[in-house]
């Protein structure tokens, strides 16, 4: 079976996972360990523990339990002293604190969810990322960053403090890898991160796995603000030290009211001018035009439009048994 | 096998729930839903959910599930916005939320415990205790009841805020159960609210069962102030409408250190005036002499002094197979 990996955080890898866990594949997801926003962070600061949330996401992703095992770890407390907090984290956090080492959690987590694939956070130690932007103002925290929406400064660097070292089992399971599937997701806080970690790249150098990039559908202001496709490629590549593969990008249409809502934030379509020479390009209809339900995952909820777990699939399935 | 049901919650349940589950019987506890005091209050107050606190500990003391489960069901979070909270009242509260209903609650939580023997809650009604004192003072809560340490009136009567309706389980179990087993715990707030819900004295009437009642080793200030063994179970059979079968009473030597801290709350030891015609009696030792781990349990380390989960076990054990 061919061995695919994941790498990323948050909603878009969610996405991804929901989808490709279907297929006959040998699945694992390396998960980004800077999230700092939110129940996460707060639950970082109060307890010192790891970050959960986006381990989280990728466990309940990987879900074959039964419906109430999901829906008990996307539920948000919405009052008391847990406002705001989610209880997939809160289990991680608590977990964390009576288990023996972090291998632990995760296998716990992994067993009372039922995941098909494994789950593997990148690094194991506690760090935190920062933006070095043009203008010379320095952000600490993911969380930070994510909400500096209305910077006008492009990110010059990212960086980890501390440096991290990374988990051996990232580390052997790029290096074995056939594919590794990066994106969608905020280029900066949900995909770079992961590279970051000290072991990461070099592992990456090492393995032959193709590396497929699925595109995001739109920019992201503060971070990728303006970015056209091959923004997003030259960037990451940067962090890689290597060049991506395939690339997916969508060639469905956005509707316009759709469009007209992240006009507000100054968010655009991420425009494709991509050159085929450089990259195998796919371009498909990859849009959920599903309607989002209001009690279904407030993951989902929270982005308005997102890419179609099942599409994406098919489209990866293809390059995978190529 | 033996059907035998334990009937309570608190410390007292926990301890003769750990050592009886080792038993050859069908094992079941039906849980006191009253419980208002600490984070099981703070969560019904401001989520509105059922008590999870004397249910979590029957399900953990039933539990077999590997050590790390059950640390983390007793883990109570130090700090932060958790402070305060044990993490299996905060399960038990989420996954209400989640869940169809309560019975969804119980069985998903007991399955990840794996619990041997089953735990039915007496009522799925929200209600409080309300005792009222012979000095014409009423409280409302069981927690606020437990607290009272230094009334001196004594309780004239307890009774539900609303009437509460019987679990049908609870009422099947009692009516069919070979073994009915009442305390040790807290007379007014641990054991009695149980036969306080509608359905469960008659239900009583109709079982066959004998009834066995463990007999507290020390009185509790402000709820049984002075009372000697026979003025527990003459205000426990005023609520049953039934006599007591069999009686064990701890015939122990209690350390002088151990009766001075509690001189200190005005609670002295049990004093044992019972006649052997009213009931059989079994007097043994049956004092957990083992020194108190400070990470064990939680539960456990609250009191100081306790029964021996596994004398009792043995005690029962005889009289269950006589």
């Amino acid at each position: 079976m061919k061995k695919v990996t994941v790498i990323g955080g948050g909603t878009g890898t969610y996405v991804i996972l929901s989808g490709i866990k279907n297929l006959e594949i040998d699945l694992s997801v390396v998960v980004s360990m800077t999230d700092s926003g939110g129940s996460t962070g707060k639950l970082r600061d109060q307890l010192g523990v790891l970050p959960p949330g986006d381990l989280r996401q990728c466990l309940v992703a990987l879900s074959d339990a039964p419906e109430l095992w999901r829906k008990l770890f996307l539920y948000r407390f919405d009052q008391g002293d847990f406002k705001g907090h989610n209880f997939g984290n809160v289990f991680l956090a608590a977990l964390e604190k009576v288990s023996k080492n972090y291998d632990q959690v995760v296998d716990t987590a992994s067993y009372v969810l039922q995941t098909k694939g494994k789950v593997i956070p990148v690094t194991l130690d506690k760090l935190h990322l920062v933006a070095e932007y043009e203008n010379g103002k320095t952000i600490t925290g993911e969380g930070l960053i994510d909400e500096n929406h209305t910077e006008r400064s492009k990110i010059k660097k990212v960086f980890l403090t501390p440096k991290g070292k990374a988990n051996p089992k990232a580390i052997d399971r790029i290096i074995e890898s056939d594919y590794i599937i990066l994106g969608p997701g905020d280029l900066y806080t949900s995909i770079i991160p992961v590279f970051l970690v000290d072991g990461i790249v070099s592992a990456l150098s090492k393995s032959k796995a193709k590396l497929i990039y699925i595109m995001n559908l739109m920019t992201k202001s503060g971070q990728t603000t303006d970015y056209k496709a091959s923004d997003h490629l030259k960037d990451l590549e940067k962090y890689l030290g290597r060049k991506i593969d395939f690339v997916l990008v969508n060639n469905g249409k956005i509707s316009q009211e759709i469009l007209e809502s992240y006009r507000k934030y100054n968010e655009k379509e991420v425009v494709d001018d991509l050159v085929e020479k450089e990259y195998k390009i796919i371009r498909e209809d990859l849009i959920d035009n599903r309607p989002v339900e209001k009690n279904a995952s407030d993951i989902l909820y929270r982005s308005i439009l997102r890419h179609d777990s099942e599409k994406i699939a098919k489209v990866l399935e293809k390059i995978i048994y190529a």
